[in-house]
């Protein structure tokens, strides 16, 4: 099966077992509501395509970790849309779930994804219940606090940030943990897949700033220049686009070269450099 | 060691590992803020009692299930005092997380408490995964939704509610989660541990309306009259004080009666008429 059809496929068995007749019902739709239609699924994506350069000896385990990373991924957008912190109205082209539902709804939406994320792992360990413990060990480090999302986030509230832990909190950690966990559920070790995760994560960044300052919001599905609105740091107003576009190809140069001896080396190369052309916005592919 | 001393011990080593010198240092210190001092430690005190009276072959993997059982509850508590839902100044005598910090602090707050809930448990699990899996599940069941204390939360955004359903999430889910995660830490089956866990929720609930409905702000350590101010069902306005009264004697009872048989079946019994003792208010125990 492709891998977006084992991503839906997943997420739509995890979200159905999130709702059950005995649940609050807007609680049990905003759940849906807030992981689809999804976005590129990138992390979840890369995560299946390090398993299966990996042998992915435990594909139902793959699954759930791809998931589980999502889940993550999408309570950090409906929190981060709130009003105290982005004040968001939309997010990949419709209205954010607080505003299509509530706050406190919003709130509790991305307090269930969280949870649902580590129960997924938990329920698929089957015969491997040291590899779904790793993962929700490495889950866990990238998400919240000394140096997940949540730390990423937090930096945003300090009068001084320390830039390079923000911003390998903020974009890197779930890439990382993309890389990682895709290595441990097909049974391989951790720690050679953080350089990977953490120089696509980079290239993620740059590439989002650049789209951030060139693309309106129709094209972004949300709305555009918002790192100048809110005087956050951005790699264009540091570098000027066609540094950061430069940047951006050396990143993702380093990420091939940093891939881990596999048996789908090879395969995993290729779809880093398809990935790189998927997300330099056209205006920059143009000039670099 | 005391239970005190163990819970505290435990909680103090995992908001640590939480800090580390690369944290934004306000959310850091947040984090320490929302867990310390502790409430009454009911829940994570409940959960090791059951362990012992299991026979608590493995105290560190109780230690763990009882420190994430409080984490999240902290978490709980400080999402629960946010402005979109009771807007509380106050929480165990001291301003709320959002009103020390700040809105966007608290949400972080909150979300990096229960991904240390679950980290917690996955980095005891030594050699017994299988439980770890168990808890790390169990956890996420009385958490999440849909049965979980956000499910819980969640029904006061419905125009009609679900009594029971609401009660057994809202309040039930974490004392259920406290006997089964103590029962499973042991080694024991979890599923002849729900109905005491259900019938200490429903106690403490009906002691907490009492509560709520006869002191004042100040022995509660939080606002009172909440229930009213909020219209949220409470059994001292469907029961009267005195009906509420004898309701609670009742559930105790039954409480005692469903204890399943294990090694500690007679101190447990005990325990529970103790905690009786303890959480009904100075003016009602003159009453019954």
């Amino acid at each position: 099966m492709a891998f977006e059809q084992r991503i839906e496929a997943a997420m739509a068995a995890a979200i159905a077992r999130g709702q059950g007749s005995e649940a609050p019902s807007k609680l049990a739709t905003a759940l849906d509501y807030a992981v689809t239609p999804g976005g590129a699924r990138i992390r979840p994506t890369l995560l299946l395509s390090v398993a299966t350069a990996c042998g992915d000896d435990r594909p139902a385990l793959s699954d759930a970790a791809a998931v589980a990373l999502e889940l993550i991924h999408c309570a950090s957008l409906v929190h981060d849309d709130l009003p105290c912190f982005d004040d968001a109205e939309i997010r990949r082209g419709k209205p954010t779930v607080h505003r299509a539902y509530s706050e406190p709804l919003a709130i509790l939406t991305g307090d269930s994804l969280i949870v649902m994320g580590f129960e997924v792992l938990a329920r698929a360990a089957a015969d491997q219940p040291q590899r779904a413990l790793q993962l929700v060990t490495a889950l866990a480090v990238r998400t919240g606090m000394p140096m997940g999302i949540c730390a990423g986030q937090g930096w945003e509230s300090e009068s001084q940030i320390n830039l390079s832990a923000y911003h390998r909190a903020k974009t890197g950690a779930l890439f990382i943990a993309a890389t990682q966990m895709g290595a441990i559920a097909a049974g391989y070790e951790a720690e050679p897949w953080e350089e990977l995760g953490s120089r696509i994560g980079e290239a993620f960044q740059v590439a989002d700033d650049l789209r951030d300052a060139l693309c309106d919001a129709e094209t972004l599905g949300k709305p555009a220049g918002q790192d100048e609105i809110h005087a956050r740091p951005n790699a264009v107003r540091e570098y000027g686009v066609d540094g950061a576009a430069k940047r951006l190809k050396d990143i993702l140069g380093g990420a091939i070269a940093s891939i881990p001896s596999c048996p789908g080396e090879a395969m995993l190369a290729e779809m880093v450099r398809r990935y790189a052309e998927k997300i330099v916005p056209a205006q920059v592919a143009a000039r670099v």
